[in-house]
C-alpha cells in the first residue's frame, strides 16, 4: 500500500511535468517575448504592429512608383530635385520633421563618347539605347544620361583589343599563361564576376590603356530568358551605366575623402583625386560589342570565359584595333538628401536610421524606387500610428539618399558631415534598395542576426502564406550546399550574409561602426536585365518586378517592424552568440585559406618541378609555364584564436544573462539602467572599428567586414588578415592577426561591460 | 680490435647491400623482363620491336589516307568495295593469308526526308551539307549518303515540338516537374549527353511520335572553336549521321540477332526486328534547327539545357508545329570484312586479333581511316619482319571491318559466325578507330591493364619525347580529380577505362568474353566537329587531325607492340591484381550507389513531406511536386563482397606465383606447360560471361562490363546489379548480386587453375 501510494505520487509528478512541457510547447511564438522587450511590452508592440500592417496599401506604392519614375532623375537632374521635394513633402505630411540636406559633389557627365573599330573593317558603336513602343518612358532622350561609366578619366586611345573575361586578377593570370600581355592594349571585359570598377582598375595595373565593358547575353540577356520587351532580360541594345570610381579605397565624393562635401569643404584638385580611374572606360551593349569580338583572333578563350554570343570567343591581342575616346563635363552637382525625423520620447539621442536612395541612372523604377516606395509606405504607416498617439521611445530618422549611383555620395557625405553625432547616437542603420517578387534577402551585422530572424518569422510571404523566414529556409534546403542545408534545418536562426558594399549602408557600417542591415526581396522578379538601363521603367517593373506590389508591402512590413522594434524596445535588441558564431567561422576560414594556399602552392611548384605542365600543353599553342611561388609559411593564428575564445565566452555570458533577466521578467532593470545598457551595447559595435583603418585604405575602419579591394562589392570578412593572405603578404598577415585579435578582445570587453549593466 | 673487426664487417655488409640496391635501381626499365617473357625472350622481343619501329613511315599513312578517303565509302557503296579490295591486296602483298568475308545485312538508306515548320510561320529544313571550296571532297554529292539516322522506322508525323535537352531519362524527369508531357509530340534533342540511339528510344517510351536530333554549337560548333573551314569545328550546315538502332539490346544486323548474317541465315521479318526505332528520327544541322527552336515557347529551359545558339531556349510544347516525314529503301547490303592472317608457328590455335573498321559515313578520313591506316602500317611492319624470318608464336589476325557505322555489323556478324572457334582460340582483341594528335587513350579488360601499361611506357610521344604513359599520367595530374591525381602519381600502373560500346570490340568482349582493348590517341587534334559529316575529309584531317601523321605512327607503334608481345610471349601476359583492384572499385561503387540513392530518396521524400518544394517554387510558373519514392532498402551485398575477397586472394596468388616463376628465370615451365597455362588464362576471361546474359538482353553476356541500357556507349560495370539498382528493381538487384557473385567466384576458380599450372 505504501509502495502503491508512492508510485501514485511519482505518476502525478510525471504527469505534471508532462503537462508543463506541453504547455511550454504549445505556447505560440507570439506569446514569447521579443528580443529587447518584456512580456508586457511585447504584447503592446505586437498590437502596434498589427495596426501598422493594416495601414499599408499597395496602391500607394504603385502611384508613387509611377510618379517618381515618370522622368529620368539622376543626381543633379531637374526631376531628381522634384522627386526629393516630393518625397520631403510627403514625409512632412506624415508628421516627420523633414529637411533636404544639400552637398556639392563632383559628378562628371559625358561630352564625347566614341568607340570605333579601325581595322580589320570599320564599325562605329551606336552607344545608344533606343526607345521602344512597349516602354512609355524609353523615349525621353533629352533627359536621359547617355550610357557611360562615371568617374572614368578623359582619354583618347587607339590600340589592339584583348578580351579579358571579367577582368579579375585571376583572369590576368590565365592571360599570362597564354603569353598574352595587355600592356598598351585596350581591354574588353564583360560585366559580371566582380564589381565593374574592378575591371579598369586591374586592367590599368596590368598596363592597359583603355577599357570597354559590355553586357554579354550569357549574364543578363537572352541566355537567361526572353529579352525586353518580349521578356524581362537585356536586349541587344541594352547597356549598363555605372560608377567606376575606386570605391574600395573610399566611397563618396572623390574630392572630399573623409569629410562632408559641404559648400565650404576643402576639396582635392580633380587631377589628384585618387578614386578616378587611371584609364578611360566606357560600357557598351552586346550589339556594339559583337563586331569588336568577331575581329579578335588569337587563342580561343578558356571555356569559363565564353559568353552566349554566336561566335568563337578569342583572346587576342587584336587584330581588332579600336579607337576609344571619352571626355566629360567635370561639373559639380547638388546632392539632395531628404532627412525626416520622428523624435524619440524617452531616448531621443538614440537614433534608429532607415534609408533608401532616390536617385537613379535613368528612370530607375526597380533601382531604387521599388525600395524607396516601400520605405515611404512604411514611414506613412508610422506617421499614422504617431497621429493616434504612439510615440517611439527612440528617435527615428528616415533618409532618402541622393547620388547613390555615382558612388554612394548622398549617404557618405551625410555620414561624414555628421560623423561625431552619429558615432554617439546611431543604434542601427537599416537599408534597402531594389525590391521584387521572391525571397527575403538579409545581410548585416551579426549582432542583430537574432533580432532580424524574429522579424522575418513574423512577416508572411504574400504568395505562400508562410513566414518569409520559412520560405528562405526552404530555399536554402533546396539550393544550398549540404552544410547550408543542414544549417537551414537545424540552426535556430537563419545565418545572414555579411555586408560588403554596393549600397548606402557602407559609410554607416564601415566608416563609423554602426550596426547595419540591408533588406530586400527578390529571386522571382526578373529585373537584372534592365539594371542601370533606360528600360528599368514603370512598364518593366509592373510586368516583371512585382506587378501587384505584394512584395513592396512585404518589405514595408519587414522594414517597418525592424524600425518599430528598434525604436520601442526596452533595451536594444542585440545578441552576441550569433555574432561570435560567425566570427568563429571567419577565423576558421582565414586559417583554411592559408592552408589551402599552402597546398595549392606546393602542388603548383611540384607540377613545375616535375615538368607536368610541360608534358601536357599542346605545342601548337602558346603556353608559358608559371614560375614557382615561395612556399606559404605557417602563420601564428593563436592571438586570433585566443581572442575568439574570449569573445565566445563574453557573448555567451551576455546572452545567458539576458535570458536570465528576461525570465525574471526583465523588471530588475530601471529605465536608467536600460539606457545605460543601450549605451554599452552601442559601444560593442563601435569597438569593431579601428581608427587606423585597413592597410592602404584608412577610410575603411571596420575590422570584421569590408568590401574586397579586388572584388568591389563582394565582402571580405576579417579583411585585413584575409587580404594580406590573398596578396601573399605574410608579414602584414602576422601583424594584422595581432591587431584584429586586439579589436576582438576590445569587442569582448565592451560586451562584458554591457553584461555588467544587467547584473 | 675484435670489436673493430666486427664493425668493419658490418660496414662491408651494409656497403654491399647498398651497392646491390643501387644496381637494382639503376637497372633501366629495358632490362626488366616483359610480362609474359623471360629475360632472354624479352631481349629478343625488344630487338624485334626496334626493327619494327624503324620500318614505320608516315608517308604510307598519308598516301593511304588520301586514297581511301578519296570518295565516299559507306557500307554497300562502290568505293567501299574498292577500299576493301585495296586493303586486302595490301595485306596479301605483305604476306598475310587474306580473304574478304561477306555478310548480307539490312541497311536502310533514305528515300524521303522532310522536316518543315507548319506554324507559326513556314520553314523547310535544307537537310543538306553544302560543298565548300576549301574541302576537295565535299562536292561529291552523287556518292554521299544524305544526312539521316540509320534504322529509324519510316514515318509521317505532324505535331507540336518539345525541346528535351539530351533526351536522357533524367531530362524527362525535369520535363515532368514542369508539367510538360511529350505524349503525341515530336521531340527535338541535341546531340551529346548520351549515345544518339538513346534519344528516340527514351522519347518513344514517353509517348513521343517523332524525334529530331540537332548539333548544338555549344557541343561541337563555334562555342568550342572556329567553325570549318576557318577552324575545325562543326559549321552551321554540318550535321551528324549515325545509327539509332537499339544497340544496347544487341548490335549487328537487326535481322539476325546472335547468328552470323550469312547468305542463308534465318532472318527476322523487318517488322519484327526489335532494334529498329519505334518512331521516325532525323538528324539536322543547327541552321535547320534554329527556326524550329525559335518557334518553341513555354517554360524557359533549365540552365544546364541551354546551348550556344543566340536565342532563349524554351521547352514548349509548341507552338512550333512540325511535319516530319522519313521513308527508307529497306535494302540488303553486302558487308565486306577483310580478314588477314599470319599463322602462328608454335601455337597456331591461339589467335591475337587486331581490328579497325574501314567503312565510313561519308569520306571518313578521321573516322575510321586515321586508325585504319595506322593499323595497315603496323601490319606492313609485321609483314616486313616476317619476310626477314621472324615467325609469331601465335596466329595474328588483322581485320578491316565493314559496316561498323550502321551498327558494328561487320565485326558482330563475323564474331557470331565464328563464335565457337573464337571462344576456343581468341586470346585478345585489340581495336582502334579514330586517331589524332594528343594523349593515348586506353580502355579495356583489366586483366591486361598491367600489360598495356608496359606497352605505353615503351612508346615515345612524338611531341614531348617522353613516354606516352608519362604524358597521360601528367594529364591526369593536371585535369583529374584529387583521387585521379593521387593515383596518377602513386599507382604503379595507369588505370584504364572499362569498355562500354561504340566500336568493334563489342561482340568480342560482351558476347564472347574475349579480353579486349581499344587504343587511340586524341585530345589535341580537333576532329569532333566533323564527326559523321561530309567534312570529315583528308583536307580537314591533315589540317586539324594529325598533320604529319606522327600520332598515326605512335598508334602503329602501340598497336604493333601489343600484337607482337601477345603473339611472341612465352605465356599470355595477363595479370590479375589490377583486375581485382578495379572489380573492388566497382563493388564499392554499386554499394555506394544504393547508399546514395537511399539518402537522396530520404531527402526527396522529406522535402515533399515538409512542403519544401511547395514553399519555394514560383507560383507564376508551372511546377508539379514530385511523388514520394519508396525507401531504398538495404541490400545484401555480402555474397558479392565474399566473392570479391576470394577474387582478390586468387589474383594475389597468381601474380605472386608469376613473379616467383619470373625470378626463378621462368625456365621451370616447359612449352607444354606454357601452352596449358595459356589455355587456363583464356578461360579466366571466358569465366566472366554467363550464358544467360544480362536481364532482358541475353546477347550481352559479360558480367563485369556492358554498355548501359540507357547510356548506349557509356559503360556500366557490374551491369546487372548496377542497372537493377538504378531502375529501383530491388528484387532483381538481390538476385543479380548472387548471380554476379557466382560469376566472380568462377573467375577466381579459373585464376586458381591458371596458378596451379605454374607450380
Amino acid at each position: 500500500m505504501q509502495l502503491r501510494l508512492s508510485r501514485l505520487v511519482v505518476v502525478f509528478v510525471l504527469l505534471f511535468a508532462l503537462l508543463c512541457s506541453i504547455a511550454a510547447q504549445t505556447m505560440t511564438p507570439n506569446d514569447r517575448p521579443l528580443l529587447g522587450f518584456d512580456r508586457a511590452s511585447t504584447a503592446a508592440e505586437r498590437a502596434l504592429e498589427a495596426r501598422f500592417d493594416a495601414s499599408l496599401h499597395p496602391e500607394d506604392l504603385r502611384s508613387w512608383l509611377k510618379r517618381l519614375s515618370a522622368r529620368p532623375h539622376h543626381l543633379g537632374s531637374p526631376y531628381g530635385k522634384e522627386n526629393a521635394e516630393f518625397i520631403a513633402s510627403q514625409f512632412r505630411a506624415w508628421g516627420f520633421d523633414t529637411q533636404i540636406e544639400e552637398f556639392s559633389v563632383l559628378f562628371p557627365t559625358p561630352k564625347t563618347r566614341l568607340v570605333e573599330l579601325i581595322s580589320p573593317g570599320k564599325f562605329t558603336a551606336s552607344l545608344t539605347e533606343p526607345a521602344i513602343p512597349e516602354d512609355a518612358t524609353s523615349n525621353q532622350q533629352s533627359e536621359q544620361l547617355p550610357v557611360y561609366n562615371a568617374y572614368s578619366v578623359d582619354g583618347d586611345v587607339t590600340a589592339p583589343l584583348v578580351y579579358v573575361n571579367y577582368g579579375t586578377p585571376r583572369d590576368y593570370e590565365e592571360l599570362a599563361e597564354r603569353g598574352v600581355d595587355v600592356k598598351g592594349k585596350i581591354v574588353i571585359a564583360r560585366y559580371g564576376g566582380s564589381w565593374r570598377g574592378i575591371k579598369p582598375k586591374v586592367a590599368a595595373e596590368h598596363g592597359a590603356i583603355g577599357c570597354l565593358i559590355y553586357s554579354d547575353p550569357r549574364n543578363d540577356g537572352y541566355y537567361q530568358g526572353d529579352a525586353y520587351p518580349k521578356g524581362p532580360w537585356r536586349n541587344e541594345n541594352g547597356a549598363q551605366r555605372g560608377s567606376v570610381a575606386d570605391m574600395p579605397l573610399f566611397p563618396g565624393d572623390p574630392l572630399t575623402p573623409g569629410i562632408g562635401a559641404t559648400a565650404n569643404a576643402k576639396r582635392l584638385d580633380i587631377k589628384n583625386a585618387p578614386t578616378l580611374t587611371k584609364i578611360p572606360v566606357l560600357p557598351i551593349s552586346y550589339s556594339d560589342a559583337l563586331p569588336l569580338l568577331r575581329a579578335i583572333w588569337g587563342p580561343v578563350a578558356p571555356e569559363a570565359w565564353r559568353g552566349a554570343l554566336p561566335l568563337t570567343y578569342h583572346i587576342g591581342p587584336g587584330p581588332a584595333t579600336v579607337h576609344l575616346k571619352v571626355a566629360f563635363n567635370w561639373d559639380m552637382a547638388t546632392a539632395r538628401d531628404v532627412i525626416a525625423k520622428l523624435r524619440g520620447s524617452e531616448r531621443p539621442d538614440e537614433w534608429v536610421i532607415r534609408g533608401n536612395h532616390h536617385d537613379a541612372w535613368v528612370n530607375g523604377a526597380d533601382d531604387p524606387l521599388s525600395g524607396q516606395v516601400a520605405m515611404m509606405e512604411e514611414a506613412r504607416g508610422l506617421g499614422e500610428l504617431a497621429k493616434t498617439g504612439w510615440k517611439p521611445k527612440r528617435t527615428i530618422v528616415y533618409c532618402a539618399w541622393d547620388g547613390e549611383e555615382p558612388g554612394l555620395l548622398g549617404s557618405t557625405e551625410w555620414v561624414e558631415t555628421h560623423a561625431d553625432l552619429l558615432s554617439k547616437n546611431a543604434v542601427v542603420y537599416i537599408n534597402s534598395d531594389s525590391n521584387a517578387r521572391g525571397f527575403l534577402g538579409i545581410e548585416g551585422s551579426h549582432t542583430i542576426e537574432k533580432f532580424i530572424n524574429e522579424v522575418a518569422r513574423d512577416v508572411t510571404d504574400p504568395e505562400k502564406k508562410i513566414s518569409v523566414s520559412d520560405r528562405q529556409r526552404a530555399r536554402q534546403i533546396l539550393n544550398g550546399s549540404p552544410e547550408a542545408r543542414r544549417e537551414a534545418r537545424e540552426r535556430a536562426d537563419l545565418r545572414i550574409g555579411a555586408l560588403g558594399s554596393g549600397s548606402d549602408y557602407t559609410a554607416f557600417l564601415d566608416h563609423l561602426g554602426i550596426a547595419s542591415l540591408n533588406l530586400g526581396y527578390g529571386g522571382e522578379g526578373d529585373t537584372g536585365g534592365v539594371y542601370h538601363s533606360i528600360y528599368d521603367s514603370f512598364d518593366h517593373y509592373t510586368r516583371f518586378g512585382d506587378p501587384d506590389f505584394a512584395y513592396g508591402i512585404a518589405l514595408a512590413q519587414t522594414g517597418g517592424r525592424t524600425v518599430l522594434r528598434f525604436a520601442n524596445a526596452d533595451v536594444l535588441p542585440y545578441a552576441f552568440t550569433n555574432f561570435s558564431d560567425s566570427v568563429g567561422n571567419y577565423v576558421r576560414e582565414v586559417g583554411r585559406l592559408a592552408d589551402d594556399m599552402r597546398d595549392e602552392t606546393k602542388e603548383k611548384n611540384r607540377r613545375i618541378a616535375d615538368k607536368t605542365f610541360v608534358a601536357v600543353f599542346d605545342p601548337t599553342e602558346t603556353y608559358i609555364v608559371p614560375t614557382p611561388d615561395a612556399p606559404v609559411p605557417f602563420l601564428n593564428f593563436a592571438p586570433l584564436q585566443n581572442a575568439l575564445a574570449r569573445l565566445q565566452e563574453s557573448a555567451q555570458k551576455y546572452d545567458a544573462q539576458y535570458v536570465r533577466n528576461a525570465r525574471a521578467g526583465g523588471g530588475k532593470l530601471t529605465p536608467q539602467t536600460q539606457q545605460a545598457l543601450d549605451q554599452a551595447l552601442m559601444q560593442t559595435e563601435r569597438a569593431m572599428i579601428s581608427q587606423a583603418g585597413l592597410p592602404r585604405r584608412p577610410w575603411f575602419k571596420h575590422q570584421i567586414y569590408a568590401p574586397g579591394f579586388y572584388t568591389g562589392y563582394g565582402v571580405k570578412t576579417l579583411p585585413a588578415i584575409r587580404e594580406a593572405i590573398e596578396q601573399r603578404n605574410w608579414t602584414e598577415a602576422e601583424e594584422q592577426i595581432i591587431l584584429v585579435a586586439g579589436t576582438i578582445n576590445r569587442i569582448a570587453a565592451a560586451i562584458d561591460r554591457a553584461t555588467a549593466q544587467m547584473k
